[in-house]
This record gives structure tokens, C-alpha cells and sequence, in this order.
């Protein structure tokens, strides 16, 4: 079930105890899409924005459409891909245009009867004139912060302590096997503060947020972006677009993930400033973005 | 980390080979939160919902609304929960009150300056006039959708095959280690449709469309309803309450899991006649709403 675009190839720095080298790696694609909704002679109205890995998107578009109650199972009358409003490309089945690449990140579902949207109802995050694709998400994500400034890099032996550490501190996780962790680390390895939640972005924002709240052993006073930028966010799954995005907004200057990275959370964290390092096991990682951002020091 | 209604206790019944056992099982809790946002004099607009673990919810109000441009570190002037518009209730750092459950889904942040929200630039949910609480979230789901009907049983043995079945289709996985799969079965255990994207949702909102749009091996015809009602939607991940409304939404009777299920999913999949099984691993899996979809023959 890979379509070509599904998977994108990224430089990254392998780390291991006693030496690093730098190869191609192979990350999930990860691009913004937009749904529109449009009844027979109706101009399509956008439904909602979601980050997908690119491939069967006329399915998604279809299968979202349904099950957020728009339309119902014998209600769609066809899916295409648009560049904008009234330019329909890629009839369904024309799906293989996908190839095109980002332009053909907007995609129209046409029903049978005419769509009102009843208000708000639904997520749906303003894109900009553009078009929908990762540069414009990035661009979006710059109009709200600079790129988060240089501070005194972090041991790369400290980095393959903190997922031990941010495990340790997940109470919930043990009895229920269900949550998913944040922990903002300072940069001699130390936590700072812990957070689970159901969704991972939230346990990000409650660490984020407690730094603003001034909690426990966070940073305080006039040195907190500086502290920030030397700080580290340690989450328990995946980076996505959205993590390096809450990190940068915070000023915090590096992300790390037990596991993997997608491809516009690579090219974002480039953007902004972030170092991505994900597969924190055991003794090893791999760096994507702002090497500068760790010492690669053998001897710890 | 853990505050006292971060964890929820439910009842499941322990599929093993030989046997199968009823007993309470920790499950992580979530619930919907209501964030809203005002400047000094301003009535708190909505500005998002998010299904969260309840818990240092001032944190993930003020840091969703750092990250997501609205306010800057220093903007904040306070929090508190507000059971309606004007009733501000356990004011900041009164957080403590959380305990007193479902009245407190909603969380005002108040700024520094004016909010002019600039149109529809975030998501958000609007919510039922009752409350925001998983009751009213599955009331929603409840006006799109009836109960899925009965269906014949899947055997337990099979359901055990499933992962192993859904894994050799993740290609795209194998090469990045970074996506979520999902896949529809037959009630025989075949794999009628398999996808992956770097979001969870997406990967079921693919496979439910795949279904509308009649391709592969998938049901067609007027008997669609009552296959789906007999097959079962497995996820590589965590079953959340978004998934089960998909899923009955879809007509789909069975959503499995690899990991772990969330408080609401249980309680919404109960309501609407999905059976939901968690952690199926090897040859092993518990049941947690809807058993009469599983025949737990030692026999095979």
C-alpha cells in the first residue's frame, strides 16, 4: 500500500557510542491536504485541513467526509483533485496524478444533494493564499515565531538517558499502557517536568503551558528563552509537523522521539531552527536537522 | 504525573487460549476539554476542543494557546475553569477542583489584551448546548448514526492472526518505522483492505472510504451494511474515541487494537454496539464492550 510519494529520503547523522555517520534515511511523508465539500452546481466549500501521508487520498477524502457525518455511504457522487476552485483535475479514478506532487493537495468531493455547512462544525485550519502544501504550513508557523536562537549544545550521552528518565516519570502509562508522554529536559539531562495524555499534542502543550505557568522546576525570569533554546522536549512516540511547531512557538531548540520522524517535521525543524533527533534507544539516535545542537563526543 | 481521574477503571474480559476471565482493567481516561480565550472585559470565546486526559488542564490551555499563535509567554493573565459563560470557578492555581469530573471540561485563558479571533483559524468542535463532556460527544456521534446491528461472531482465533496479517501489508512502514496502519477483515480473518498514514485517523478514514468507493476485495452492494457489521477494524495503535466513532459511523461492528483503549472509546463503543479489543498480542486479547461479537472457543 505505498504509493511513490508515501516515503521520503532525508539525510541524517547516525549516533552511536563510538562513532557517527551520515546517511540517507528513509522517512513518512507527511503533507497537508484539504477537503472540499460541494453539492450538484455548488462551488466546493473546504471541510477541514489534515496532515496525511500522501497516497489513496481520494479515500480519505471520501471515508473523512463520511464518518464526520457530511455524507452518507451512497451520497458521493465523485472525488477529483483541484489546483483551485473550479479547476478539477484527476477525475477519480485518475488518482495516479498524485505524482504531480503538491499540487494536488486539495481534493473536492461532490455529493449527490447540496451541502450546507451548519457553522463551525468541524476542524478546519485557514490555509494560506499559496496553497496547501508543507512550505506554506512552515510559512504559517514562521509568521508566528523566529527561529529559535544557537545555545551550548547537548551531550549526545545525556540525550540516550532521557527516555529512561521520562519513562520512569510515567505513573499513568504503567497502569493503563494507553498514554503518551512529553518531558522537557534542561541540558545537563535533568527533567524538568513530565506530562501523559491520551493525545500526544496535549502532553506537549501541558509542558509547554507549564513553562508559562512558571511550575516546579521550570525555568522562570528573564533567562527562560535562553534556558528554552538549550533545553530539550523528549516525546514517547513520533515527531510530526505539529510537534516541531509547538516546539519552536515555545523556543524550545531541540526535539527528541523514541521513534520516528515524518518528512515535513525534518524540513520544518530545518526551517526553524530545531533539532530533530528520533530512535533514542539504548546508546544510539539519529539527528535530522541542526546537528550543531549536540556534541557528538565519544567520550561522553 | 498522574491526578486522580487521569485513569479509569473498567470492566474487560482477558482472552487467553484456554481460557477467558472478567476483571477490572486500568484504562487512560479521556474526555473532551473546551478552551476558550478573552482579553480584560472580553466574554471567553471558544477557541478549540480537544479529547484530553483530564489533569493539569490550566497547563494544556495555556501552552495549546501559546503554541498556536494566540497568546505570547507573557500575555497571560489567568486561568480557571467556568462551568458557563461567567461563571468563573476555580481561578488559578485552584486547579484542585478538577476532581469534581465532567464540570470542568471547560477552560477559560484570559489575556493581557483584546482577542479578536481572525476567522476560522483553528480547529474546533462546536459543542452540544448540554455540556462538553464524552456523554455529549457520543450524543453527537449518536444523531449521525445508528447502533451497528448484530452480526455473526469472529472467532477469538482469528482475531489473533489479524496483526501479524495487517504488519506484512505496512510496507511503507518497514522502509520508515513512522506510520500507523489500519485494516478492514473479513469475519473469516481476510484482509479486504489495508492502509498507512503518518495520522492514525487518516489510515481508518482511508480504509472506510476504500469502502464507499467499492475497491479491491471490498464489500459491494446492497448487502455492504450487513458485511460490515460482521468485520472487524483493526488499528496498529491505541483505539481512542475518534476511532469508534468512525467506525460505527461506517457500520463497522469491531474495532481491534494492538495497544490500548482510552475510557471514552469503552464507553462510546458500548453505546453504539462496537465490540472494542485491546492489546491483541500473540495469542491473546481483552474484550472491552460488545463480547457477544467474539466466540471465545478454546477449540478454535
Amino acid at each position: 500500500m505505498t504509493s511513490p510519494a508515501s516515503v521520503t529520503v532525508v539525510r541524517a547523522i547516525k549516533v552511536r557510542p563510538d562513532r557517527h555517520t551520515e546517511m540517507p534515511e528513509h522517512v513518512a511523508t507527511e503533507e497537508p491536504m484539504e477537503i472540499r465539500v460541494g453539492g450538484p452546481g455548488q462551488e466546493p466549500s473546504p471541510l477541514a485541513v489534515t496532515m496525511r501521508t500522501p497516497g489513496h487520498d481520494f479515500e480519505l477524502a471520501v471515508g473523512f467526509a463520511l464518518t464526520e457525518g457530511v455524507t452518507e455511504r451512497t451520497g458521493v457522487a465523485g472525488v477529483s483533485y483541484c489546483r483551485s476552485p473550479g479547476d478539477q483535475l484527476g477525475e477519480y479514478p485518475g488518482e495516479s496524478r498524485l505524482d504531480d506532487g503538491s499540487r494536488f493537495n486539495v481534493v473536492s468531493v461532490r455529493l449527490n444533494r447540496a451541502w450546507h455547512p451548519a457553522g463551525p462544525t468541524r476542524p478546519f485550519a485557514a490555509t494560506a493564499s499559496c496553497g496547501v502544501c508543507g512550505k506554506a504550513s512552515i510559512d504559517q508557523v514562521e509568521v508566528r515565531c523566529r527561529a529559535v536562537p544557537p545555545a551550548a549544545p547537548v551531550k549526545a550521552t545525556v540525550i540516550t538517558l532521557m527516555p529512561d528518565r521520562l519513562r520512569s516519570a510515567q505513573r499513568a502509562f504503567r497502569r493503563t499502557g494507553g498514554l503518551h508522554a512529553a518531558g522537557l529536559f534542561g541540558p545537563d539531562g535533568q527533567l524538568w517536568c513530565g506530562r501523559e495524555d491520551v493525545g500526544r499534542h496535549n502532553a506537549v502543550d501541558k509542558v509547554i503551558g507549564a513553562t508559562v505557568l512558571d511550575r516546579g522546576a521550570l525555568p522562570t525570569g528573564d533567562d527562560v528563552l535562553r534556558l528554552l533554546a538549550g533545553s530539550v522536549l523528549m516525546v514517547s512516540g513520533r515527531v510530526s509537523f505539529e510537534i516541531v511547531q509547538k516546539a519552536a512557538v515555545a523556543g524550545i531548540g531541540t526535539v527528541a522521539a523514541v521513534s520516528a520522524p515524518s518528512s515535513l517535521a525534518v524540513t520544518a525543524a530545518d526551517r526553524l531552527g530545531v533539532a530533530v533527533l528520533a530512535f533514542v534507544r539504548g546508546h544510539t539516535f539519529n539527528v535530522y536537522s541542526h546537528p550543531e545542537r549536540v556534541v557528538f563526543d565519544p567520550d561522553g
